[in-house]
């Protein structure tokens, strides 16, 4: 049975790919209102395409934002229940100039997708699809019940999610949540993740006069906000870029003995990394652990945009009205999002100089770290379907960025979470030129059929 | 005669104002080379218009950048020669959503005409040439000889104009440099510009990894450029907001004690400067002497422009590969621009960490501070004029903004320039809605009138 699955799922492949095509041509930027025309079109060819596969049932779920999609497929009587989480928003492509194919004209080069959204998430929410469908085609059935909710607000940091969640409470009652989005974290090295940062984002302007100024007549006299913003961004780190605000890190839990043992484990190679981002070599270069431990284990606080005055080409002699900074912080468990944005704003105000209004947004609600219980049944499912295809138990690791539906989850609907994702890390996904390795197209395909399979075994 | 002369000068405002809308309506942004393609018309149409008031000989000089323009009308014989300076290219004109009416749709509201260009430079220009047009109507004939010479890129800092007075030396030969650019440094109280800093500009970008990362996969150990710049850029100055760049303010001069004198004279409001910018008024409040001391005698650094990242709606997730800033240095008496440029790259040099990459451009030559003999008779004939028209002797004053032309005059003509310009400084003609008053096109004409007939008695 499992077999005439797989055959089914690997003799599909080309049209497979046409379907991601199809939705990665649709420009769902969540982030940037001046896309939200495509949010309609994008949800309803997500919602065809689950209904082609055989879902019997398929809805768009209207939320205060952009729509989810929500489609359930009974298994039979006993199995058990999985909703598959993942979401068919995107990052917003600029630079644009940057990408070597249009961002919405999905480009296949050297066994790779190249399309803004391809790896994060619209390969991976599809894949599910795709294996029900082959359930349904070759079984006539289902090994499980299947439940999709597939958002349009992730990478805005689903600010409607966890309402929809809880209004659709009774509806996404399940026994395990498997989320399609995340990603493996190298290509060479199996690996589950099992923790990820929480996140909080913020954005200051600081305000000097009402209107720029010529920098010549006033150079010396009118207010600078862009000096000031420097000289303020300036305090919040020290010379290592470690964040130094107040409070910021005051009630931090233990790191999780479980990931500390991943990093001592994976030999991450500090140089190479440089090498790989294109960054120089800093001197000292810092070992491998104690920069796996900064991006898995420890809080940031990133500038994600800085902008003021004048940037086009050439110069212009103002001095301008305002100069603003976007915020980022990741969080590590025990770490509130509402006490880091507020301590930040406690410093920031503390070094507000006279002579400047400063105004800060906080940015929807912030997500709190998140991590598996580490004696989850699913997770060894999981792990034991990855061992197989891939021929090595994988890594329990931690994830610098961000998921926060594992919090959502468990809060609305007291179920666990575990990330099962077909993308690398590597794949650029929040930057030009994202793509998805069709490789991993194949490998996703059996290993969810083989996970469906061996979680409706559960029952 | 000079009676007639000025009735006439009345007499046709309205189509002085039309003529002034008409050269308005050109976006000739000399900065931005998205704007290259308006320069032949705005040349031609400056051109034209001279060749309408009567200017026998009318000349496009091209040059390595956009076109100046030169025309000459000779006088009686023995009169002196004057050479009129003046700009016809403009500033860029974003922000444009800031602007009430748009920048090249010139707009009268209010006795103002608001366009971009309008104050700096284009009624200015165009004052002599009416004045000349109403000699040679009313007269017959000019009391000088009269050259003007109109540039097309005194916004981007004359990259060209230097070469170009230096090849058209023998038809640029001169009794006196009239320039037209410049302003009043306010409505209330007349004044004449007798010193104006110099300047520098730069720009530096910082660069980190080759692309822009996640900044939740890399937060913590990638390295981020705008921390790294922020960082740099507040170890440019110290809390009050002066440079403390080693060697930057070396070999300063003594400050002119007549314009030290002005300063004391002119009883500038501090707290009312800071209201009229639209800035909170700093605490402790600085004294208007020391404000204006800051703008006329003392050098400064100041940022321009910032960016890296994302600045669009909303938030994106990622470290910027690179973020970068404009910087502007006005120079005063005694400072050469190209050893503070070197100034500010060795320190730049010196704090940039290890782990980034920097690139520093300066862009073009700087121009060094300028001033004007006290003794220059062509001087008194000016204060004698604005003193008539506007019932008070001017002040002599000093500029915090930049005219290079009277150091290029003096070095190749070895001729002084006067400034007679009839903008103000609140004109906004370096930000969103620049104004011109049009109360300004008539004591412009009629002192114009009224210089060049004085200083062709002086023959």
């Amino acid at each position: 049975m499992s077999a005439a699955v797989e055959d089914h799922l690997r003799t599909q492949q080309q049209s497979y790919i046409d379907d991601i095509v199809a939705l990665c041509r649709i420009p769902s930027v969540s982030t940037d209102p001046a896309y939200a025309e495509h949010f309609a079109a994008a949800a309803e060819a997500l919602g065809t395409r689950m209904r082609r596969a055989g879902f019997p049932s398929v809805e768009l779920i209207p939320t205060d934002g952009h729509p989810a999609v929500f489609a359930e497929w009974p298994g039979p009587a006993g199995a058990p229940t999985i909703l598959v989480y993942g979401h068919y928003d995107v990052q917003p492509p600029d630079p644009l100039e940057k990408w070597i194919s249009p961002p919405f004209k999905p480009t296949i080069r050297d066994g790779r997708l190249y399309a803004r959204g391809a790896s994060d998430d619209k390969a991976p929410i599809l894949i599910p699809v795709f294996v029900a469908e082959a359930f349904g085609a070759v079984d006539g059935n289902l090994p499980v019940t299947l439940k999709l909710l597939i958002e349009g607000e992730e990478e805005s940091g689903s600010p409607h999610f966890e309402a929809t969640v809880e209004r659709l409470r009774d509806r996404l009652k399940c026994d395990l949540i498997v989320s399609a989005d995340g990603a493996m974290w190298r290509k060479d090295l199996p690996s589950v993740t099992v923790a990820s940062r929480g996140i909080i984002g913020l954005e200051m302007t600081i305000h000097g006069a009402s209107k720029d100024l010529h920098s010549g007549r006033h150079g010396g006299s009118a207010p600078n906000p862009i000096r000031t913003l420097a000289r303020m961004l300036a305090s919040l780190h020290d010379a290592d870029g470690n964040c130094v605000v107040p409070s910021f890190a005051d009630d931090l839990l233990p790191p999780d003995p479980a990931v500390e043992a991943a990093i001592r484990a994976v030999g991450f190679d500090a140089g190479r990394y440089f090498d790989e981002i294109g960054a120089p070599r800093p001197s000292p270069l810092p070992s491998g652990e104690e920069l796996l431990t900064r991006q898995w284990l420890k809080p940031t606080l990133e500038f994600n945009g800085i902008s003021g005055g004048y940037s086009g080409v050439g110069s212009k002699t103002v001095i301008p009205a305002e100069a603003s900074v976007k915020i980022t912080c990741r969080l590590v468990a025990g770490q509130e999002w509402s006490a880091v944005a507020e301590a930040i704003r406690a410093h920031l105000e503390t070094v507000l100089p006279p002579g400047y209004r400063m105004s800060l947004t906080v940015h929807g609600s912030g997500t709190p770290a998140f991590s598996v219980d580490p004696a989850l049944p699913g997770l060894t499912i999981a792990e034991d379907v990855l061992e197989e295809l891939l021929g090595r138990r994988p890594l329990r690791v931690a994830m610098g960025a961000t998921i926060p539906v594992g919090a959502v989850f468990k809060r609305q609907l007291g179920v666990a979470t575990i990330f099962f994702s077909f993308s690398t890390s590597d794949e650029d996904y929040h930057a030009p030129n994202e793509f998805f390795r069709l490789e991993s197209l194949t490998t996703g395909l059996i290993a969810w059929a083989r996970l469906l399979e061996r979680l409706g075994a559960t029952s």
